[in-house]
């Protein structure tokens, strides 16, 4: 079992609860990272669902997770046809989490539009590792490879003020993203106001992805951009496409932004 | 009283409980305005919250709102501090719609970013007023003055098809956008995926706004657009500025969409 679905693991625990263990592999600086928190929220959606597929799934983070043992209770609000939304709470001590999600199943062969294309990126071979010491306080970025172009590699290194945005190739180190897993892939990069403002805490407030499509296996191309600091709150949008240019998810959350002085 | 506030009105009815009354002023083609029955929900999420402000707010929709009484039903998962969290549930015939809210304050004085711009509209005495005959199928359009450029007028007068954007000018015929009326706000455009497509059904799913800034009197000029229709859904993000060239939101909305013919 790979470290993900180990770590984001859950097992019934009587109607509608499920219990799991969070665990201090996906520490980002003060805490665990929110979308590694809401994987293990939408695994449990998604065994109490009965439609086969997370379509939107929003979750606000209201305290800090903390490695340990969690459970998460599931409530179905009304009978679904085609469609099913069901309410989360995550609890470790009293409710730390609530999502919600609507599940359903996308249906092919209707009119289709894009006029998103994925990141213009180098192939992974050409992008640039990040490579970087072992810290006790960011263990979360051991668990993926990221490949970067090498401008905006050179430009993280330097730490030169550069636009809110990052674009790169990602994969877990041991595994491919599954469909809950798509909400870690969602907050698996830096967060692109480092880019002009430098670093600072990040604390999300709410995160919601929409699943547009089953993820691919093996590189995944990313694009996450900030567009709007204001009043100490930044909002971050990001796309996600397989590598054979799928559209996988988009994703946008709500965060306080403290710069470090 | 103006037309939005005695439609969206709550009174308490209980702990953590309101009562209202939607009305068939804002009928959109098959059933009530998502952004308007949202409206009313957020008026009972602020009447709950001991926090000043809506930050973020998402709402899923399970079955059609019909006019008629409602109840909107608040909890409060943990007690907040500098931020709080709600779940709302609307209930009719049974719970039709659950909203999770967090809300807190903006603190200005600390850095500020923007990479994104209102659009770029002519003054609204230069724009087009869209006249149309009365229809009892759509009401919500009576309730709102909207201002288009010529141009993108004269598109949709000639069912051209076009890119999936709209941008122009709205107010309410009767009164100005406050907080909680920025759900309807964001939400009160065609669909931009009418552009490409032509009209369809499209039932919102999923409507999330982030609240930037106050609505401002008067004008709001608005951009909303679609990148992605697949599978059967579209998302359609929007932006919503004061005339003076604040930002008030942004939203983001998942919805099925089914072409008529």
């Amino acid at each position: 079992m790979s470290e993900l679905q180990e770590d984001t693991r859950v097992e019934p625990a009587g109607p509608g609860r499920y219990e799991g263990a969070l665990t201090d592999r996906w520490v980002i600086g003060a805490g665990l990272n929110g979308g590694y928190v809401m994987t293990a929220v939408a695994r449990a959606v998604q065994a109490e669902a009965v439609r086969p597929h997370l379509l939107t799934m929003t979750m606000h983070f209201m305290s800090r997770a903390e490695p340990g043992p969690f459970a998460v209770e599931v409530e179905r609000p009304r009978p679904g046809r085609s469609h099913e939304t069901l309410v989360a709470r995550l609890v470790q001590d009293g409710a730390i989490g609530v999502a919600v999600a609507t599940c359903g199943e996308r249906r092919p062969g209707g009119p289709e539009l894009r006029t998103l294309d994925p990141p213009d990126l180098p192939s992974p071979g050409e992008c640039r590792t990040r490579t970087r010491p072992a810290d006790p306080g960011m263990t979360f970025l051991d668990r993926f490879d990221y490949r970067y172009p090498q401008g905006q590699m050179d430009r993280i290194e330097s730490g030169e003020r550069h636009e809110p945005r990052y674009e790169g190739w990602v994969r877990l180190v041991d595994d491919d993203f599954d469909e809950p897993a798509v909400c870690l892939l969602a907050d698996c990069f830096p967060p692109p106001v480092f880019g002009p403002m430098g670093l600072g805490y990040v604390p999300t407030l709410e995160l919601t992805v929409h699943f547009r499509g089953d993820p691919g296996p093996g590189w995944t191309a990313a694009r996450f951009e900030s567009r709007v600091l204001s009043g100490g709150y930044v909002e971050e949008d990001g796309d996600m496409w397989t590598s054979d240019g799928r559209l996988v998810a988009q994703s946008r959350q709500l965060s306080r932004f403290t710069p470090f002085d």
